[in-house]
């Protein structure tokens, strides 16, 4: 069974998050792992085409009731009707979640898989996310360059 | 964009059934459709093994909040944590809707698919319903051979 | 903690579905049980006015992302924004299950209705589900008035 | 039809959320709003019981598959058997959402509010978001008191 990565970040996003999607998207492909992503533009669009340049498998996990706004690189496209709810299922499918810049709706991804638990969530270049007394939360490993979010998004043993 | 075809049946389902979903599987897979099923097991293991068996690309749409049952012959595992429900999503993401065999969690998936419209549903070997008065409900395309449920499901063209 | 029944139904119904709907609404509500139904028209109206003529409590678990086409006699209206599946909430959430007529969408609540098990699913009017051999399955109470609906659906006795 | 308001925060709080939630559903049942919450522990249960000392309407919209774990004092129970998803249902069934206290879940549905947009986000006691830049990332409002919460919240006037 392949490991699956969810790939998640803005569909209005900045073009140093683009890149580093389509790097992300391109080491994971070359590591054999699957990307899960929201299947939209932005940071979604950028991770597939990065994926599916390096041949690899891109799932797009749509949340409207159609296939419209889809990214043209995705190999399946699933269409949940349920809104940003999906968000959810992205990152319950996922055996790592790398986020890539900051926006509500990625806040909710990296929210909904820390409240999960059991899997690495890493970020580049996102929002910070501080407790009461102005303390980062515990939780989230912050990285630098795609290369180190790929490396320890994969610094698991991929499940049996 | 590749055609998307749902495969529903029962966990527990008949030889006949099975091997009915095992050759629907190849079939679909030698056409180049994706095949989206539930992902466990029964009519759902039997589709999965049978594209991948010609290399198909096959998702399963997990109800449980792990990958815990999923099939070993899926392409890729999403994992929905919201139960049955997530048999919507398998017919909402489908451009057809292949039944095979009987049960009160395929009848639901059969009739979310009629309920949705837009997309054939083809049934071979499974329930039938009746309306009030007794007559057969229109909108199912029952037939008796996996290369009719096939040609039945694929006689629309891919969505641009 | 209020005993909880499902009133399941076509939104475009009979005359007879939906005077049927209104009397099961006025019997639940007189007997102190929550009614939960889709909140649009037909049957889901129907149902909510009974209940809520007889002060009753109501709730409409909406398919849509906001409250257009809520019945007004709703006492709580839930936002689900995920379509048909919230079918499924709606019998997940009730101690009993009582179908009036029938349509694909009220087909789907009462398959997944079953598909749960525990619960009595009693049904008015609607469609029948036969076997592949032409026999009817069983699993459902089929009754002939409001009142047998009624008393079949509280024969339990409320949950802890 | 009634404004909804949805109380969301911590299952694992302090005792001075815990205060500060109970007061805030006395306050909301008390000018007549619905309280929807997630219908567990903590937060929603101080809310659930401040709502129903004023006999207040109180629905838990639950993650679970059944009604364990359930407050003592919802009017209504709600089982999404969806998991950490629910919380998108809390938050787009809501007119106005009130945070109280910081946790993953908690955020998620803070998030998931902003996301919606359209109703105000009123946070008492929470965890902050910062953006790329280290600036808070607008869009809460961050009160020091449950009367403040209560009367930001309902500033608006109530839907048709």
């Amino acid at each position: 069974m392949a490991y699956q990565v969810a790939v998640c970040g803005p569909q209005h996003c900045t073009e140093q998050d683009r890149a580093n999607a389509v790097r992300i998207g391109q080491l994971l492909a070359e590591r054999g792992a699957v990307v899960i992503c929201g299947g939209g533009a932005g940071v979604m669009a950028a991770a597939a085409a990065g994926a599916r340049s390096r041949d690899g498998l891109v799932v797009g996990v749509r949340p409207a009731g159609n296939r419209d706004g889809a990214s043209p690189d995705l190999s399946v496209t699933l269409v949940t009707n349920m809104g940003e709810a999906r968000n959810a299922i992205i990152v319950w499918s996922a055996d790592a979640v790398i986020v890539v810049g900051g926006s509500w709706g990625t806040l909710s991804e990296l929210a909904l898989a820390r409240r999960r638990g059991e899997v690495p969530v890493v970020c580049l270049g996102g929002w910070r996310v501080l407790d009461q007394r102005g303390d980062p939360v515990p939780g989230i490993d912050h990285v630098d360059t795609p290369d180190a979010a790929v490396d320890l998004a994969l610094r698991h043993p991929a499940p049996p």
